[in-house]
């Protein structure tokens, strides 16, 4: 932990310098904000012309000189009077000043830039050994999409030149995996101006992915006990009044929209479908519990400058269940939804996962008997599942706890995923109830869970953790069937039909290209099979299989070949 | 023809006479309008007290009072002024008056009673041989939920007392074959105040059978080399001006809602979306044709007053699809689409069809020379399917011509469903191209489809064509299982797991509740098979087998049995 801040510390400083810099070789600039991030840090920069490459590259060199002359951090208390003359020419400064009142502040200065912060710095800019500037972005003035757009400059610092070289080649690594990228190059997905941001459109491979998902994801949950419901997109203003959304998320959600002069809103959550649902007739224990499951397709407002690929987005499918029970139920249904996780993240190659229990924050709804019970359910169900777990105290949401579960993908990042969350909440505010055992009417408790959280944020997250290269169940095409020479068209199409019949997703590939060019084409688009027929293999009934991973593995016959991927996609 | 306008004129004034009797009975009444309709006619009055069943008991004698005594309906030419004194003591005419200018008007007069009427009517009202008053309804005035709401009296007239009760005999019928009886008897589906009018929540029984529909139309799709793709739901308001959406459609669309400053709109049309995944990238003539098809949830505004279950709801899905092709290739793709759709029909019962042909109306865009091309194509290729159509001379959209199937219920009632339409304009307006092998940029014609139309008011449809009790692959419960004592629970469950692992859909109901009782229940509930499981059956591996149509048929092998349901399935 302290490692941790003390390289925020440095990132933090390197900001400074490269702040320090700029100033030196563009006097005109204004100067914005730079906060140390995660791996590294930014500046905001008002500058007429745009940075270009070259510009960082003498950043970086003047950074350097900087760096060499090792002059001292020297912190300065002042006053809010002497904080507006000292950055009087600073109008991001000033706007920033003037909000704290006649508090004392703090300015640090090196080698003559001073700079209006909080601190902590190193103690001399000797101590920046590695850094590296990666990148310029547009960012609007404190996220404001009505105030000037800045430049902004990001860069990274770490304690040595070894610890930065393993931190760029990780970048690298990610960099060929963003999904972004894969999703253009492999025809999954795109955005559209004119659409909108953050909107997806799922292009024929990435839907045909997305349906082999939602197949599997809706064939586990009839298995495993759930039941499917379908709820519009919208709704009265009335119902998120009640729901309680309108109250605590409002900023997330869309305006209203007029129909017949009432105002309806776009789903930001399913819940409140299913508890209609639920309240469509009177409920006995007999079916207590009842698990419904939705992809449901919810929209959200982000900001558009926080939107990302498949990551943040605005319109996303929820992979949504609620389960009514009673309180005995809770932990025997807990302990089910956390199988059922872990069943379902599994067959998406993630078996590593951060979970987390979080707990009743101050600001709560129910009483703190019902609270601990709940809580009490979620941590032994963990126990009981052998589970490792952090507490996150007071992290819970306002109307019950609740367990996150974060998978880890093959580069190590931790993706926020699934969720498992006790709700005392909704059940009163929609007054379910069922008739139990004694013929009185008793409040169900109401879980939420997602899986696999969004189906959006999740591709995008399956993209990066396999690099395009889907395993043999999830890719589009699953064997690309390549003939040398014309006459080899009908064997082809022969050994395609055989491999259809065998419910593998198999293409023709009959143009008239070279079977290099054919190849290379079939590496790029990541298909795990490639068939390459000439007379031999038409001969023989073969066919000669170069694999995504190892290349040519030679020549198998045809059913042999249909055998090996029917035991491959059992597995 | 001539037949059904004499009907109508008896209708109209059977409509009359039921206002007159109204007036004799509740002299206060202030009447409206009473046009004839669709099997029968209506008149709405605006009186405090609601109708009762009884009023209307005593308004058909009264009628029939107004019958016997055979006045002569009287036609009389009044000017404005005139029929604004003749009717200054009824509000709602006056109204309608008012609207006309001074233009010479009509009133017809049978003994006494006037009413302001364009006519015909029959000679006197001794015609009325056949009468029946049906129900009372509420109806806003002029169908605007901001004008006062009137009450309604339906009725029915026919020429004799035979073809009455024949009629009545199909109405009760219909009534028990009502999608929404039945929608909530088998709990298929449910509507909410609180959510919105015509917006349905799918319950587990009919999301399953959704669930079915679905995945067997997403199977055929494929398996009939279309690709899938899926959109959002929401666009920028710009998307539909370029589309022409708000020009063409904007009284079906929803108001904007404010996403970041900019309005957006929720989507009542799939098309714009498939064009902006089009034009992501440049298309070859190599790639043409283009079948993308998409489940695509679209919502459309309707007055409050029209909705009527799933028949006519506020949202719903089409299952569409777009075909970008050349021009070369339009017949092809048309008669392809043709054998498609009654290859989808079919599956769902459907043998017996009215195809209408739609030509160019007067206000159109695109060259005649394409349009004739286009409706040549769709001409040739109901020819070439040898399918009888009649031709709707003008129907076609602005946009291009098409092809409408209306299918036949069980009742023999027509219902829209399949529609294929020709589209010059989208691709204009989206400037889409393919560059063909002459090397330039050419526009793709553009085909749209849907097959089921809409899936909720295919399901609507479907409800009432198999009277609820839907074929073997598409009822939600395929095979109830009855153990008739405890100690037949164990075996139940074995004849479950059998079947479950034969992919049947089976439920054993262990309740402890008498058999009869169960089964009638499962009759209810419109169950294809239940099986009845005692000591015999437990001793010989077998079940006793009720049919939903034909009751008992008993005792087979288990084994034969499962075969049995799977030789059902596969037909």
């Amino acid at each position: 932990m302290e490692k941790e801040n003390d390289l925020s510390t440095l990132r933090h400083s390197t900001a400074h310098v490269m702040a320090h810099a700029v100033r030196n070789l563009f006097p005109d600039v204004k100067i914005a904000i730079g906060p140390s991030i995660e791996d590294g840090f930014y500046y905001d920069f008002d500058k007429k012309e745009p940075f270009t490459p070259e510009d960082l590259t003498a950043i970086e060199d003047e950074m350097r000189k900087i760096v060499k002359a090792n002059s001292p951090f020297v912190r300065r208390e002042i006053t809010q009077a002497e904080a507006l003359e000292t950055f009087k020419d600073e109008p991001y400064k000033v706007e920033l000043i003037e909000e704290i009142g006649d508090e004392v502040s703090s300015v640090y200065e090196e080698d003559g830039f001073v700079d209006w912060c909080r601190g902590p710095h190193v103690p001399s800019t000797g101590e920046i050994k590695a850094f590296k500037l990666l990148s310029i972005a547009g960012a609007y003035w404190r996220g404001d999409e009505k105030r000037p757009m800045l430049q902004r400059i990001y860069g990274t610092a770490w304690r040595t030149e070894e610890e930065l070289q393993d931190y760029l080649t990780r970048l690298e690594e990610s960099a060929k995996r963003d999904h972004r990228k894969l999703g253009r190059e492999l025809e999954l997905f795109s955005f559209d101006d004119e659409v909108g941001p953050g909107l997806v459109l799922w292009h024929p491979k990435g839907a045909l992915i997305r349906k082999i998902i939602e197949d599997y994801w809706r064939d586990a949950h009839y298995e495993g006990g759930y039941e499917l419901v379908q709820t519009p997109h919208i709704a009265r203003q009335d119902l998120w009044a009640r729901s309680g959304h309108l109250d605590f998320f409002a900023e997330g959600m869309y305006g209203p929209m007029d129909v017949e002069g009432q105002p309806f809103r776009i789903k930001p959550m399913n819940c409140p479908f299913h508890l209609a649902i639920y309240k469509s007739r009177i409920r006995s224990y007999r079916e207590l519990p009842i698990r419904w499951a939705e992809l449901g397709t919810v929209y959200r407002f982000e900001r558009s400058g926080t939107l990302h690929g498949l990551i943040r987005v605005r319109g996303f499918t929820q992979d949504d269940a609620h389960i009514f029970c009673t309180p005995d139920q809770l932990e025997d249904e807990i302990i089910r939804v956390l199988n059922f996780v872990i069943q379902i993240l599994r067959r998406f190659g993630f078996d590593e996962y951060g979970i987390y229990l979080s707990t009743m924050p101050e600001k709560h709804v129910g009483e703190e008997e019902i609270w601990e019970k709940a809580t009490d359910a979620l941590r032994a169900s963990l126990e009981v599942r052998k589970l490792e777990y952090k507490v996150e105290e007071g992290g819970g949401a306002f109307y019950g706890p609740k367990i996150d579960i974060k998978i880890k993908d093959a580069l190590g990042r931790e993706h926020q995923c699934s969720t498992i969350q006790v709700d005392f909440n909704e059940p009163e505010r929609f007054d379910i109830t069922y008739i139990a055992d004694d013929g009185k009417e008793h409040q169900p408790i109401m879980i939420h869970r997602a899986l696999l959280g969004s189906i959006e944020r999740f591709f995008g997250v399956l993209i990066e953790h396999y690099a395009g290269a889907f395993p043999l169940w999830l890719a589009p095409v699953q064997v690309l069937i390549l003939p040398i020479a014309d006459r080899h068209h009908d064997y082809a199409r022969e050994v395609g039909k055989v491999l259809h019949a065998a419910g593998i997703r198999a293409r023709v590939d009959d143009r008239n290209e070279k079977t290099g060019y054919k190849i290379r084409e079939g590496q790029l688009q990541k298909v795990p099979y490639m068939l390459v027929l000439g007379d031999r293999e038409m001969e023989s009934n073969a066919v000669s299989v170069r694999t995504r991973e190892e290349g040519d593995k030679g020549a198998i016959g045809l059913d042999q070949f249909v055998m090996f991927l029917r035991e491959e996609l059992e597995q």
